[in-house]
């Protein structure tokens, strides 16, 4: 064990029923294992906290394992080498990986990726210019293909995901609409980012009518992040070969029941809609596509993004489990440490 | 108006709520239009029922027009000419058009199609070699994409539509198994055209159950005629990038309630599935396509198909209503009259 550094890391102690409370997890304080020939040990500077974690906190069957009991938990990390023992990194230099909810990693190096801090923040590889902005990309053009003029419907408009895919179906040049569930959220939708509409869901008085209004030539596209019954109202609005990109079903992921609702099918065969299911690793062959445009849009001041940040590897559990209350505007992250240089 | 010929027609009288019923319809005697210059007068020789024209029988958009109220209800017909004013046709042709249900129709020659009586009995225009074979043909090959070894289901499998899909599937090389109505469709589909498994899902005790020993390596591939609780069922054991053509949900065709059942996104998203709605005119363009490779399968034996034919221009509501009890093997035809030539 490495003398230097005192590790700390998260443990899933039970699988949650419903949603999940401090007791599903453990903290645990251990030494920091020693870097071997060919390793590096990483301090946690960001880490990331998202809703499809709570999929992996199941012991069931999904497009990613489960996470183990009695195991560290894993998620999106950016850290800074502390230590190399390959040539490939030296200390000092940032890196982003998939690595344990823990204060270091030690890990082959072939396993984390450098970054380039003077493209952006660091932080910004954990959402714009990471898995976060390639979800919106991919989803929303492969998927969605908005075309000029088309309606943009995108639900969980103010989270990570949400944000961008709107932003970009703006560049396409499609009328956007964005769901989300405080009207802070909603007045930044559309004054900060340009949405044509903001629709809070929470405060609605009747969704169905709100839907249509703000949609007034229909729906082409629907990002949905969210499912349930808000997902229950777009599905009346779907204009002829419409796209639902089904990128997450935020609202179903602590539910105990049945998850019951309108039966979909019948209004896909009217408008010969197609919805589809995606995770980004379908598209792990083009993510350097994806970050070049990203990163240009970035450059050329066209997406913002923004980060709700707690402070402290103590609250990553408070953290992610915000996710759930929707309390995050854009990215959920947890601010670990400093970097040393 | 002609004078060799007396006419009688199905008029829609009213909408109907729920399951139609013979007071939804009206019969009408009239005489037959005479043809004008570039016209002929098609007496009907079969006249095709088909599920989707529940659909047209509400006054709500959909990806075709409402039948008007008072007016003759239209559909596929097979033909002859009796009396042609245009050198496109001659008396005898058979021809094949959507015409409307009656007796004679005295139509412009170019909407309707010659048929080659030499390749097949002119009824089979209406089933394999007609909208029926074409359904099937781009439904499951465009959107279904069945690979070897992998599992096809078919819902309605012993409807017109979905024993050629089933017998398409294995002509690809999957495995396929066929969700029916009776012991007897079930025993057709296994012994008649090589389904690998058939469920009937009025008698079984546990439909779950039961998909899950007909389909040991779950489902790449569900061709939905059905909709409902079956499909619910189909949905829990879908692999990974499974596709599912939406051709008919029949089971929610006279449904007055909100059809409700398990909402199905996180299953698409889990197994990152693609589901699509579509009808025949979305390939509008590859027909002849489709017609050449089904006429081959059925010149060499590998497409069988079934007529459950009723008799008689006056029972073709009480052939149409039939259709919702399942009474059907195959495709459903009215036999209007013989041919004279």
């Amino acid at each position: 064990m490495n003398q230097q550094y005192q590790n700390r890391q998260v443990l899933l102690a039970s699988r949650p029923t419903g949603m999940p409370t401090k007791k599903d997890f453990e903290f645990r304080d251990i030494p920091v294992a020693e870097a071997q020939e060919g390793q590096v040990i990483v301090r946690t500077l960001y880490l990331s906290v998202d809703p499809y974690m709570r999929g992996r906190m199941n012991d069931s069957k999904s497009y990613i394992p489960p996470y183990n009991l009695n195991e560290v938990i894993a998620g999106g990390i950016v850290g800074e080498i502390v230590e190399s023992k390959t040539n490939l990194f030296q200390a000092g230099d940032k890196i982003i990986g998939m690595l344990g909810w823990q204060l270091y990693n030690t890990v082959d190096a072939k396993t984390v990726r450098k970054i380039d801090e003077s493209m952006a923040p660091v932080s910004a590889y954990l959402s714009v210019l990471g898995l976060t902005g390639l979800t919106a990309y991919f989803g929303l053009l492969d998927i969605g293909q908005p075309k000029k003029g088309e309606t943009v419907v995108v639900s969980g408009a103010a989270g990570a995901v949400g944000m961008l895919v709107g932003q970009i179906a703006k560049i396409k040049g499609a009328r956007v609409v964005g769901i989300a569930g405080t009207d802070k959220k909603c007045d930044y939708l559309k004054n900060e980012l340009g949405f044509d509409a903001a629709i809070n869901y929470k405060t609605t008085k009747n969704l169905d009518q709100d839907l249509e209004q703000a949609c007034p030539n229909g729906v082409d596209v629907y990002f949905d992040n969210v499912g349930g019954a808000i997902s229950d109202a777009v599905m009346n609005l779907l204009n002829d070969h419409a796209r639902i990109p089904l990128c997450g079903a935020i609202s179903s992921y602590n539910s105990t029941d049945d998850n019951m609702g309108p039966r979909i099918q019948s209004k896909l065969i009217k408008t010969r809609s197609l919805i589809k299911g995606f995770v980004l690793s379908d598209y792990a062959d083009r993510q350097s596509e994806g970050l070049q445009e990203l990163g240009i849009w970035l450059s050329e001041g066209k997406l913002k993004y923004e980060e709700t940040i707690v402070d402290g590897f103590d609250n990553v559990i408070v953290a992610f489990l915000q996710l759930f209350q929707g309390t995050n505007l854009g990215k959920m992250l947890v601010k670990v440490s400093d970097p040393a240089k």
